[in-house]
């Protein structure tokens, strides 16, 4: 199978950069016309699907939305992505998901062998890069991909991102660069399995690895060394959180091509289906345009 | 409803201080003869129900392993949570879950409002702890808890955590700290709310507060401020990670009593159904007699 990074810089230059999220709040449902249960989560989602593939190349349903329904509601989950990938979206599952030991190692069983099996998963980093080890082997061996928080908008979170680490590094710079050498790693690894492997590390041209960072579209991108990531960017906050496709291009134009995803969930959502198709067009041709 | 720490209190000084993990790993499955599908979670939980119900105060079912199995593991994971909740336990549900925004608000429908709540459930802060407000709101308002992770003891957690964020702290103190103010603020506000309520904040005999801590108890608490955190605090890695009751009680003796659970999992597990009872019941003496 083609690795995650590969299949989403293929996608976003068959149709361009953008991710749009699955996110059935209970807002979102009332708007829709669709009841607050696991009913409703189906509708939604197959409605996302429909009016989204082949318009858009990636999308991301945030788990919590579904959770709320309880088992009934992941059910809704399972068929949603299913329908995505049948219909030749990437997928990514928005779970945050991170801890440590054989926990981790059963998260990478649950979103990369599991009925959740989705092409890439978010992470949260709170113990530790290494703590992830387990989920991106898995990512590594299936051709999935794991995309880690890194940086945030939000006043609390910027306190913590950028704390100061041992070395002088703040939080966030620090994931970024052990995100970069990680990627770094892999591709040496499997350059040198390769029987006409040069070995060395993937360049701009030569393949995106499995870990990808999450960057918030609405985070001032200085100082932070994002072209040297190696992997898949996704960039939530386009829209309805506040940054324009000018932010975008602004502060991920430097990122090698087709590996940014500037993801909107609201504002494109917020118009019921009818209008879901043609705006998440608009936004991508925009979004195309700004990061050219 | 009787507030989440107080309930805690009540069942902690009825039967000891202790949190049994319900880790129905791949692992543990085997070891009990059970298949590694949705119907041996089911067993393996209502076993666990069944040997642990007025032997320990609280459980703590790890979500990811139920994930494993998709929907169908997640059915069986709301069935353990009622089951258990029916026994008269005290739940934990282990979700280390934590993002901004609206899905903030969705985690709170799931886990105290939804087919999966529990009495607590385990966040994670990596975009800050004000980002877990809609979660702690529905925790108080619905007399339960929300505990976040904020000490682990491996090498790359450390990294992070013991990072210094702008005021001079680091990233777990400052975290520790900001429970200790929410627990007090959220108390000065029940206290002001009630007819002859005195007002300020709980002291070492007054209401324990919905927010709680999760502190590894193979971390040495050297320079944590525990004593302030007003909330239960949740240590895992008794046993099979490593901490004894001995180190439970150097780590946690400061802290007011029935607020600290200890927390095994694997090694209390690993020897099967049918000393699961008598070896949780001894684990349990040595660490009341450790926290004395």
């Amino acid at each position: 199978v083609q690795p995650f990074g590969d299949r989403v810089v293929a996608a976003v230059g068959a149709l361009g950069p953008i991710c749009v999220g699955i996110d059935p709040s209970r807002a979102l449902l009332d708007a829709w016309e669709l009841p607050d249960d696991a009913s409703g989560l189906r509708v939604f989602g197959g409605r996302c699907v429909e009016q989204l593939a082949g318009a858009v190349p990636v999308v991301k349903p945030q788990v919590a939305f579904f959770e709320r329904h309880g088992a009934a509601g992941m059910s809704a989950f399972e068929e949603v992505l299913s329908d995505a990938r049948s219909a030749g979206l990437v997928v990514i599952a928005d779970a945050k998901r991170g801890d440590v030991d054989n926990t981790s190692a059963a998260y990478a069983d649950a979103w990369f062998r599991g009925p959740f099996h989705a092409d890439a998963v978010t992470a949260t980093p709170y113990v530790g890069l290494a703590a992830l080890g387990p989920l991106v082997e898995a990512a590594q061996a299936t051709g999935g991909g794991v995309l880690v928080v890194c940086a945030t908008s939000n006043p609390d979170g910027r306190a913590l991102q950028e704390a100061v680490t041992a070395d002088g590094r703040t939080v966030e710079v620090a994931l970024l660069e052990g995100i970069g050498e990680w990627n770094r790693r892999l591709g040496a690894e499997s350059a040198s399995g390769a029987p006409d492997g040069e070995g060395g590390s993937p360049s701009a041209t030569g393949a995106v690895g499995p870990v990808g960072a999450v960057v918030g579209a609405t985070r001032s991108s200085t100082g932070l060394p994002l072209s040297d990531v190696g992997g898949v960017i996704l960039a939530p906050g386009v829209g309805a959180q506040g940054a324009t496709p000018d932010d975008v291009g602004r502060r991920f134009g430097g990122c090698r091509p087709g590996t940014v995803l500037p993801s909107a969930s609201r504002s494109l959502l917020g118009a019921g289906p009818g209008r879901l198709r043609d705006d998440a067009r608009r936004l991508r041709d925009d979004l195309a345009a700004a990061l050219r």
